[in-house]
C-alpha cells in the first residue's frame, strides 16, 4: 500500500513515464496558505542543482492543485497535488525490457506483477515518485512551522569533502553513494509511543520509502555498539530534559526528549552506472554484459536532502497532531 | 499505539513490576498446534543463557494461554498470551523516583504521562516487554514454517570475538553494546510494496520497537555509501532472480528478490552501568552523581537475537498473508 | 479521513465546483483490462437516466486515467482516476453564503473548517463525490467477477409503485426519499470476522459514506425486532449451508453463510426542495425564509443504486482478498 | 480483526467457555481514576437485571486489571481488563456439535475455521464477549465525562409496553426481539469527517459488532424515506447550530451538528428459542428437529442498552481525541 499516516495521511501514485505522479494528502489543517511558489525551492533542491553528478532531466516540476485548496488556502478536505510527466523518452525502454538492470526493481516488479508492470523508466518504482514525497514535505514543513528540519549530505563515496567524493566517481567512471544527516530542532518533549509507534519506528518506516536507502541510525547509531554505557548515556542537566551530550539523537524509549533530533541514512551508489554490468537476458536466458545509456545521476545522494526532510516532516506532523501540539485549524 | 500489523496483528501490554505482560495476536491461522513447550527455547534464549554479562533475574517466563487455543490448536480467534510477573522487587524504585536514570525512559515517561506512569523498573518501557515480542515470534515462526530465520551477535564492544568484548566491559566495570545480524532464507520473491510498505520500511518499523536499537542496515548497509555502483550492484544470474553477490540483502525496490534476506542492527550499551553517572534530581533540582544498583545486564545485546528473530517473523507473516503465500488454515 | 480498506484501499478527493474529483485505488490486482468505456454504464446510471426527478446537470462523467494503467491493463500500482469539473456555475453560491441550507453540510462545514471550506455547491461534501464511489465500484465489480451485485429502488415516498411516488413529490412541489435494496449472489461462505470486522460492520461503514443515507438493515432488518425467534431463524438444510429462508440476509455471526446477501438502505428526501425553508442568516443573525433555486434532484434515491453497488463491491473485494478468494494477479 | 479505533484503540478476545474474555485498550488518557467498582453498574445492567426473559447465568462479571493502572489511576500505557470464566457447563456442547443451531454462528465458524473453532457455547462468537464491550464503555464514558450517553429499549416484540412484549414471548414459548434507542447530549459540533469517517459510518461499524443487531437508523431513519424534504429538513435557528426539529439525529454531512445525537438499532429475537427447530445434522446429513436446552435469554435486547452505550462512547472518544476535544492527560 502506498499509504502512510494516521492523522496526516498520504497516498502517492504514478509512474515515471506514465501520465503523471502525485499525492493525496488527507488531514492537512484548514486555513493554511498554499501556493505553487511554495514548491519551487524544494523541488529545485531535489533536482540536485547544477552540481556535477546530477542528471540533466530538468522538467518543470511544479504541482497542479487538483483539490483541497480554495482562495489560496487549504480547506481541510483532501489536498491533491499532481505533477505531469512531460520530458520522457520511453522508446529506449522497450528494447531493453528483456534485460533487467541490476540494482533496479525491473526484475522484482516483473515477477511481482506478472509482467503487467509499467516498465518504462522504472515505472511506479521510479525515483520520480520522490517528487511526491518532496511535495508532502513542503506541506508538512509549512504545517510544522515551529520546527527547523534540515538535511545535509555529510559524505560522498566515503569522503567528507564532497567535491573529492564526486571526483572519485568521475575518475572511476562509476556511480557513488553517500551519507545524509537530518537534524530537527524545536521538537516538544513527549512525541512517540513506546514500542511499535516509537519515533524511530515511524521515521525509519517513512525513510525506507525513499529509494536507495540502505541504513538508518539515530544519534551515535552503529558507533553506540562500540561504546561503554557510561560514555553513551546522556546526563540530564535541567528540568526541561536538556542533556550534556546527545548520543541518543533526541529520542529515549522511543519518545522525543526535547533535545535535537538527529539521525543519518546511507544512500547506495546509483544503480545506473556508466560501467558495463552483468545481468540475465530473459529472452536468451543468458547472462550478458550491458551498459546503461541515457541520463542518469552519478550520485543520487545529492538529491536526497529535501526528500529526507520531507518524510521527516510528514512523520512529525502526524505525531504532533496525535499529541495535540498542532491545531486542526492553521 | 502498541499495535502492529495488517493481517497478522498484535497488541502488546504490561509493565515490568505490574501484574503481568502479554500480547493479543489476531490473524493467526486456525489449526496450528501450540503448546507452552513451544515457548521454552526462545524465552530461555532471551534470558541470555548462563553467559557472563546477563542479569540473574530468572523468572519462569512461560505464557498462560488466555484465549485462542482449543484442544491444543489455534482456533483462528485472537490468541492471548499472558506472562505473570512474580520475581519483582519494587521497593528500590520508590526512593529513586526523583532521580531519572540517564539513557532510560524515566524522564520522558514522567513528562509524557504527567507523572501517572508506572515508574517501577521502567514500567511499560521495560525490556521485560520483549518477552511479549519473543512470544509473538514463537507463533510467527511456527506459522512461517518454510522460512529459516536466524539472528546472531556478530560483535560486542567492537570485538568479533565475543568473549573478548564482554571482558572489555568487565575490566572497565561498564556496560557494552553489540551488533546483531539476522538472516532469513526460504523467502519467496515478491513480498513488500514499493514505497511505504517496502520490506525495509516494515522491518525497521518493527525492529525499532526493540528497546536499545540505535540503527539498522540492510545488505551492505552503511558501507554501500562508500562503494562504487558497479561493485554494489548484484548481477542477476538466473531466472529465479539469483544474484552473483548479495549486497542488497535480498531486497530491491522494497521487494524481496528471492535471495537471502540479511540485515544488521546496532544495540547500545545497557543504560544501567555500574559506573557512577550524572543526572538531575527533580526534588533538589541539582545535578548529582548516582550509581545504579541491583540486577542488570552488562550487555543486553546478548538477549536480542530471539527478539530480533521474533519481530522479523512477525513482519514476514503479515506480508506472506497479504501475498497469499500462507493459508488461513495451517 | 477519506480513506477506506485494508487490502483494497481507496482515497477519494475533490470538490463540486473545484477543478476535479477523483480517487486513488490501491491494491487492485495486476493484469485486469480497464478502459474508459467500462465506466460509461454506471456513471450513466448514476445520472438517474432521463427520469423525472433528476437534475439536468449532465456532464460527461468519464475518468481520466492518471496512473496505474498500462497497455490497457492495471499494473498493480495505485490506480488514479480523475474526473474534471466542467459544467459548474459557482456565481450563485457566493451570495448565498450567509444562508446555510437546511439539511446540507453548509453549516457544519463552516464551523468544522473555520470558514476555510470550499462552500461552492457543497464543496467536498457534494454528491458529486459519489462519482468517485461509482468509479471504485466499476473497478471492484470487474475484480469480483464471480459475484452478481445488484441494487434497486424498492420504494419512493413510501410507494412501491415508483412512478406514483415521484408523482407525489411533483404534486407537492417537494422532494422525496426512497428505499434501495442490494442483493449479492455468488459469495463464498466465510467472509468477515466476528465483532469489529463483521460483514455488516464493514458494509454499513462504507454505506454511510453515501450522502443522504439514514439507515441500513440486513435481511429482515427492523422487522426482525417484531418476530419470534422460531420464525426468524433460518433452518440450515444442506452441507453448503443453504437455508430454508433467508431472514439473516446471508450473514450470521458477522460472517457470510453462503446464501444471498441482502440489505436495504433508507435515503432521505433531497435537502434542496423547491419549497420555501427557514434558516439562519449568519450576517443578519435572523432566521429567514429562502428558496433553493437552480438544478436539483427531486429524488436523489434515483441515483443511488450504482453507488450502493459500488461501495458493496469495494467492501467485498477487500474481504475476498483477505480470505484469499481473489488472486493478486487478475 | 477484533480491533477498532485510531487514537482510542481496542482489541477484544476470548471465548464463552474458554479461560477468559478480555480487552486491551490503547490510547486511554493518563491520570484517570479507575477502580473495579466503576464496572459494577454496567456489568450488572448487562445481565438484564432480575427481569423475566433473562438467563440465570450470573457470574461475578468484574474485571481483573492486568496492565495500565497504577496507584488507582490509568498510566497512559495499554489498559488490559480480563474477565475469568467460572460458571460454565461445557459438557452439553460436545454432543450437540454435529447439530449447528439455526441463527447461531456454529455453522459459519465451523466452515471458516475448518473445524478448529472453540465451539463450546458459541466460543469466540458468544454474547459473553459483549462483556468486553461493556468494559470498554465504562472506560470510555469516564473519559468522555462531558457527554451524557443513554440507551433504552423502546419496544419489545413490537410493543412499546415492554412487559406486554415480553409476555408475548412467554405466552408463545418463543424468543422475542426489540428496538434500542441511544441518545447523546453534550457533543461538540464538528466531530466526524465527510464520507468514510462520517459519524454514522463509525458508529454503525461499531454497533454491528454487537451480536444480534440487524439494523441501524439515525434520526428519523427509515421513516425519512417516506417524508417530504420540506418536512425532513431541520431549520437552523441559532448561531450554535440549534435546529427547530432534529430529524437528522444530530448529524449532517457525516458531522455532528451540535444537537442531540439520536439513533436506533434493531435486535433480532434470541436465536436460542424454546421452540423446536429444524437444522442439518452433519453426521447423518439429515435435516432433523432439535430443541435448545439450558440457560438462555428470552429477549437479548434487554441486555443491549449498556453495550450500545459502550460502543457509542468508544467511537465518540476516538473522534473527540482526533478533534482535540479531549486531552491526553485526564
Amino acid at each position: 500500500m502506498n499509504h502512510f499516516g494516521k492523522l496526516f495521511s498520504v497516498s502517492i501514485f504514478g509512474e515515471s513515464h506514465g501520465e503523471s505522479v502525485g499525492v493525496v494528502i488527507d488531514g492537512c489543517p484548514a486555513g493554511m496558505p498554499l501556493a505553487v511558489e511554495d514548491f519551487v525551492k524544494d523541488t529545485e533542491r531535489r533536482k540536485g542543482g547544477t552540481q556535477k553528478g546530477v542528471t540533466p532531466r530538468q522538467e518543470e516540476d511544479l504541482p497542479l492543485f487538483k483539490s483541497g485548496v480554495f482562495n489560496g488556502k487549504t480547506t481541510g478536505a483532501p489536498l491533491t497535488l499532481l505533477f505531469e510527466n512531460k520530458n520522457t523518452r520511453s522508446g529506449d525502454y522497450e528494447k531493453q525490457r528483456a534485460v533487467p538492470r541490476p540494482g533496479h526493481a525491473d526484475f522484482v516488479a516483473n515477477k511481482k506483477f506478472a509482467g503487467f508492470e509499467d516498465y518504462r523508466g522504472g515505472g511506479h518504482f521510479s525515483g520520480r515518485l520522490t517528487l511526491c514525497l518532496v511535495a508532502i514535505g513542503v506541506v508538512a514543513k509549512k504545517i510544522a512551522r515551529d520546527l527547523t528540519i534540515h538535511a545535509d549530505i555529510i559524505s560522498i563515496a566515503g569522503e567528507r569533502d564532497l567535491e573529492k567524493g564526486l571526483q572519485k566517481g568521475i575518475d572511476a567512471k562509476d556511480s557513488v553513494g553517500g551519507i545524509v544527516e537530518c537534524t530537527v530542532s524545536g521538537l516538544p518533549l513527549g512525541l512517540g509511543e513506546p514500542f511499535f509507534d516509537s519515533v524511530e519506528s515511524l521515521l525509519s518506516h517513512a525513510v525506507f520509502a525513499i529509494p536507495a536507502v540502505r541504513g538508518i541510525e539515530f544519534g551515535t547509531g552503529f558507533e553506540a555498539a562500540n561504546m561503554f554505557g557510561s560514555a553513551h548515556n546522556d546526563a540530564i542537566v535541567n528540568k526541561e530534559g536538556g542533556t550534556a551530550s546527545n548520543h541518543a539523537g533526541g529520542i529515549v524509549g522511543g519518545i522525543t526528549n526535547g533535545n535535537e533530533l538527529k539521525f543519518r541514512i546511507a544512500i547506495k551508489p546509483t544503480s545506473s552506472t556508466p560501467q558495463e554490468q552483468q545481468t540475465l537476458n530473459w529472452e536468451t536466458n543468458q547472462v550478458e554484459s550491458f551498459a546503461v545509456r541515457g541520463r542518469h545521476d552519478l550520485c543520487i545522494a545529492l538529491r536526497v536532502p529535501p526528500v529526507l526532510e520531507a518524510v521527516t516532516a510528514m512523520v512529525l506532523v502526524d505525531l504532533l497532531l496525535r499529541e495535540q501540539k498542532i491545531k486542526r485549524i492553521f
